[in-house]
């Protein structure tokens, strides 16, 4: 079974559901894209019609409105903040700004990375954490991160959830020649748990290159939106690769309502905190390796007893989704190879319907 | 008077209306951005209204049923079609196939061919067209199309709304090696009188890429929509610096409704017909110097009678601000630098109210 027979992108229900020979109205609960499950918002929908109108004018060149909101939410200068297509286009945005030069991505990670710095021609070495843990030993990035013009590392890490401390990052910022790029994905910092924000580290270290998406934690991915924090000549030198009007108009009309609802962030918090440790337990009580996770979503594979009785990942992938959940296969993370799958953490009763399908599964 | 001190696009009324120490508030008509001033079409709102709800789900990674409505509706394959962030969009992934290489430019044109290159290291050639009447000498181009790697050509172009025949595309086509790109951004060919399709074309040139912006026609600017169209093996180089989920929700899910709504595009190409000479004789009438146009929009600047009595291009632009018309500035245009105005076609009491003001503000 080769990566080529998988669908890139792991959320493909169609092409998942072909493979299997499953009918294409076949019934299942998505379990493989890492969304909050309290979103959106519930006063969007009506946001957006109000803002629909809108639509038939160019948005304001600069997105003045919406990277003043980011700036007071984040503490930092507005020319610090650049609006972004999503995460996706932010990373291509950061490779770009390194063409033909020296990559390294510490894996197994997002696969963007690597399609963003080949797109780019970048010559790319990969650091890779060891399973099962995949936790980083940052005195053996030491030398790497000498020899790299842009570094990629994702925080929390998909597909891991596994969480570089600030003090970490501060030590490889402190390595790295200052016109070297260290890009930390935050994509899902705003669900993860104890993590301490990077923010303050954008002051004293000009390499530093945060990047933020707004569709995980408001469950807007089809919106398209995300942000970029670094110092004022990092974010000119990134819109220079910015094509105009990058953004749509109903994305940067949501920024400012959205930050302003702290209820929501509240109660996301909340189901966080007792969904995340309570998920995590269960699957590995489920004779699941587990991978200790900061944020939404399990790394997992049948654990040895399991192995022993004939199933493998991509087994367990088949019988979830015949059961009618459909996991995130590892086909296109490096360095996973399929070994593994990525299951989300959802609301109580949606977790634990997987729980006992997962059950059902493993029998 | 300084490029710099003018707003990088015309559209950024804001900053115009700072420019000339006009209020904040002050009234005006968008006489500045090339929209068909039909649209959108009626049925539109209540359609996004029913796909919100799609927002928190990812769009389908390849925009399969977007890109087969385009195939038939163009008559092309549907690997021959690219669904792109808004036009501009797709001028930066088709200079970014040509990085650190030699690219030509036609100018005047959109200013963004010259942003793109810039962002990818080309080393840019630019083929000017001479004023007045900016036409195509395609013979005068023989030599440069053979020495570039990638050629920027807007039909009917940005600003001057001058069209290059078939013939014409097909000669320079001719001439170029294997290799190379004919970009011919068609943005406003739907917009154009008397335009042969060059989509014949692709069949039998492999360098030919058209552009294609869905967002001009059905005055959708805000939603960022746009096609290419090329070889299946161009199309998926292009797709290689695509960044993932690169099309909204709702734009995809418009594509294939926009394109089946034929009463809407007989409407407009009506109104084209009807409005696009009739302006043009009228702004010659009004002392104007009007370059030949096949499109919606007019570059203008006083001719030489107004010129006499002192009339600048950019004093005529604070004119008719002042009267509540914003016009577009040509600062951000190559080779044009600030000396003509571009003024859109718009419905027909619309275009009476800018006639009746601009002899006020003329006299």
């Amino acid at each position: 079974m080769t990566t080529a027979t998988w669908p890139d992108h792991g959320g493909d229900a169609a092409a998942l559901l072909k493979r299997f020979r499953l009918p294409a109205d076949h019934p299942f609960e998505d379990v493989s894209a890492n969304l909050n499950p309290l979103g959106p918002p519930p006063w969007v929908a009506d946001w957006l019609v109000e803002c629909i109108s809108g639509l038939s004018r160019y948005p304001e060149p600069s997105y003045r409105a919406a990277r003043r909101a980011i700036a007071e939410y984040e503490g930092v200068a507005p020319e610090q903040v650049l609006l972004t297509n999503g995460g996706a286009d932010a990373i291509f945005l950061a490779a770009a700004l390194h063409t033909g030069q020296r990559g390294l991505i510490v894996t197994p990670t997002f696969g963007e990375y690597a399609r963003a710095c080949a797109a780019h021609r970048l010559v790319v070495t990969e650091h890779a954490l060891e399973a099962p843990r995949f936790g980083l030993q940052t005195a053996a990035l030491d030398e790497p991160v000498t020899q790299a013009d842009v570094i990629f590392l994702c925080r929390p890490n998909n597909p891991t959830g596994t969480l570089v401390s600030a003090v970490e990052i501060e030590r490889m910022l402190s390595c790295m020649p200052t016109t070297a790029t260290l890009v930390v994905d935050e994509a899902f910092i705003d669900l993860a748990l104890d993590a301490e924000p990077l923010t303050p580290l954008l002051a004293h270290y000009p390499q530093l290159v945060l990047l933020r998406s707004m569709t995980k934690f408001y469950t807007l991915p089809g919106l398209r939106l995300g942000y970029v924090l670094a110092s004022a000549e990092h974010v000119a030198a990134l819109a220079c690769h910015q094509p105009p009007w990058s953004v749509n108009h109903l994305a940067a009309e949501l920024v400012a309502p959205l930050l302003a609802d702290t209820a929501f962030a509240q109660r996301t918090r909340q189901w966080l905190a007792r969904e995340q440790p309570r998920l995590g337990q269960a699957l590995t009580h489920a004779g699941l390796d587990v991978v200790p996770s900061h944020s939404c979503f399990y790394l997992v594979r049948p654990g040895p007893a399991l192995c022993q009785r004939g199933l493998s990942s991509a087994l367990l992938l088949e019988r979830l989704l015949h059961h009618g959940m459909l996991a995130r296969h590892t086909y296109s993370f490096a360095a996973l190879d399929g070994d593994w799958l990525r299951l989300a953490v959802r609301d109580g009763s949606a977790n634990d319907r997987l729980l006992k399908v997962l059950h059902d599964c493993v029998r």
